[in-house]
């Protein structure tokens, strides 16, 4: 791949948020209407990811949401679910899914719940899944979480699944939060098609100019159009005037517990307070966070489009 | 409770170890008889623990397996199985399969995919589980192993659910490794009859002297007559003689990865090679340190009771 190719498009996606009800089971309805809303606006969706709560889903929930979301008639091809679990019979489960659907690929967190673990160890476990998926159609894209799983992925094992498994194991989200691994992960992985994605927008300009692919990123929840836009005109003369702009907004959520606060900013937006909800061990903000979080959007003179009635 | 008791006797349990067949399914015939050899040997079975790749069996598969142990007749007065996930409706839902088979309690991890989480999400999570679970037969040991989980369980917390839940947060493990920690539960719970264990029998004796319940250690799974007999004569004259020859079986499996060195060590005395074998993310002991640890077994004179068939 060229990185200076003229025709290269960014993308950007979202780890969809997950609303719920009171009695904290999924407002399926309202997720299938924000999915829809995000995609309108040009993201595509990593539905169960971290900012999801994916892993306070049940997988029976998750291959049942998987089905509805399909039902619904949303683009299989913006889609990428997260699908990593500690099982292994989890994770072939609903990666099975997501392929039988068409979805584009999977975003495979490794096993998370031992700590200090071998490459040999998560080479196993990544290998097992896709050989029992056995489909020529999976594209995974490793998901590299350190300060979340606190079980990182390295440059070695990278390598060594691309080997192993070169037209599956297709890409990376880096959501290590370090600028210096992103450039480097795209240095030495990017120049024959690997996907890697940053895990914040903040490094969405500078990803595509060294070659990476774009972003998955949690304010793409709450900022779409925008963080899409730059990623489809990144080469226009006013990329760095709109990434300053896609800080400023980072800025402010990453102010906030990030989760609780998109889910006011979406709450306030759309009218529906359920939004505000989250399954334990995550809070809501509490009524005085809300009202600074809305008065400094306010300020900014931040808006989701469309209006007020995102929701609907 | 008087520490002092004459009557008082301590009390040891294993997270039982879960052999896997060459397809990495669960040995469900060997796991009941290695289950039936730890009841011989008089320690509680603490089956889906951190030892058990708890995290590596799904919630489907883990409930199948508990009603397996139920009609073997294991005697369920003294089993806990581990029953907290990240996602509420696992912990429910194997939670009351345990109550149901008339378990002794269960032993509850925190959701550990979330990291720097508050204690008011964890008292909700916790929360949320036992009112779901509804019976007043269900006896919560919290699990307390922040090396691994990386979700430390607050003296606060703890306070705050005993608080809730009188009848039903009775207990705790403590894997944190710090002595000065566990001693800080026993002075601060345990007077009225909290239940603190420690998370390895090194600290056995210790935690009885000081009113504690016992001990919940990997290594009763390789070591279990002599545990449960320090357990059951803590108050006899050569109490410390015994600890110091606990400390020695526990020095050697504690210098190679604690899980793979136990199934290393079932499998050479049961003779079932078997046993070796792990689910990813962990790997078994290469050939070189099996040798080195079943040389090091020998030197001490170490034995398993019931000769080399203890499978069986």
């Amino acid at each position: 791949m060229n990185a200076n190719h003229p025709e290269r498009r960014g993308s950007a996606w979202a780890p969809v948020i997950t609303p719920f009800t009171s009695s904290l089971s999924v407002d399926t309805p309202r997720l299938i209407d924000h999915c829809r809303w995000l995609q309108s606006h040009g993201v595509g969706l990593a539905v169960f990811g971290t900012n999801s709560e994916a892993n306070s889903l049940s997988v029976t929930e998750k291959r049942d949401l998987l089905s509805r979301l399909e039902r619904a008639g949303l683009n299989p091809a913006r889609m990428m679910p997260g699908t990593g679990h500690c099982a292994i019979d989890d994770s072939v489960a609903l990666t099975r899914d997501a392929v039988q659907m068409g979805a584009a690929g999977v975003l495979m967190l490794p096993p998370f719940y031992y700590k200090g673990v071998s490459d040999e160890g998560l080479f196993r476990y990544y290998a097992e899944v896709i050989e029992r998926v056995g489909d020529s159609r999976l594209k995974v894209f490793l998901y590299h979480i350190p300060p979340v799983a606190q079980v990182p992925l390295s440059l070695g094992l990278i390598e060594r699944l691309r080997d192993a498994f070169p037209q599956t194991v297709v890409g990376i989200k880096d959501s290590g939060g370090d600028w210096a691994h992103t450039l480097n992960l795209i240095e030495r992985f990017a120049a024959d098609g690997f996907e890697v994605y940053a895990g914040s927008e903040r490094f969405l300009l500078d990803t595509l100019r060294a070659g990476g692919a774009g972003c998955i990123s949690a304010t793409a929840n709450v900022n779409p159009a925008a963080i899409a836009a730059l990623a489809g005109a990144w080469q226009d003369a006013d990329a760095d005037q709109r990434q300053a702009g896609l800080n400023q907004v980072r800025d402010l959520f990453e102010s906030y517990p990030v989760i609780p606060a998109m889910k006011a900013a979406k709450a306030s937006f759309s009218g529906v307070d359920d939004w505000h909800r989250l399954r334990p061990p995550l809070v809501e903000l509490d009524s005085q966070r809300r009202q600074s979080l809305l008065a400094a959007l306010e300020a900014q003179g931040f808006s989701m489009p469309e209006g007020k009635d995102v929701s609907h």
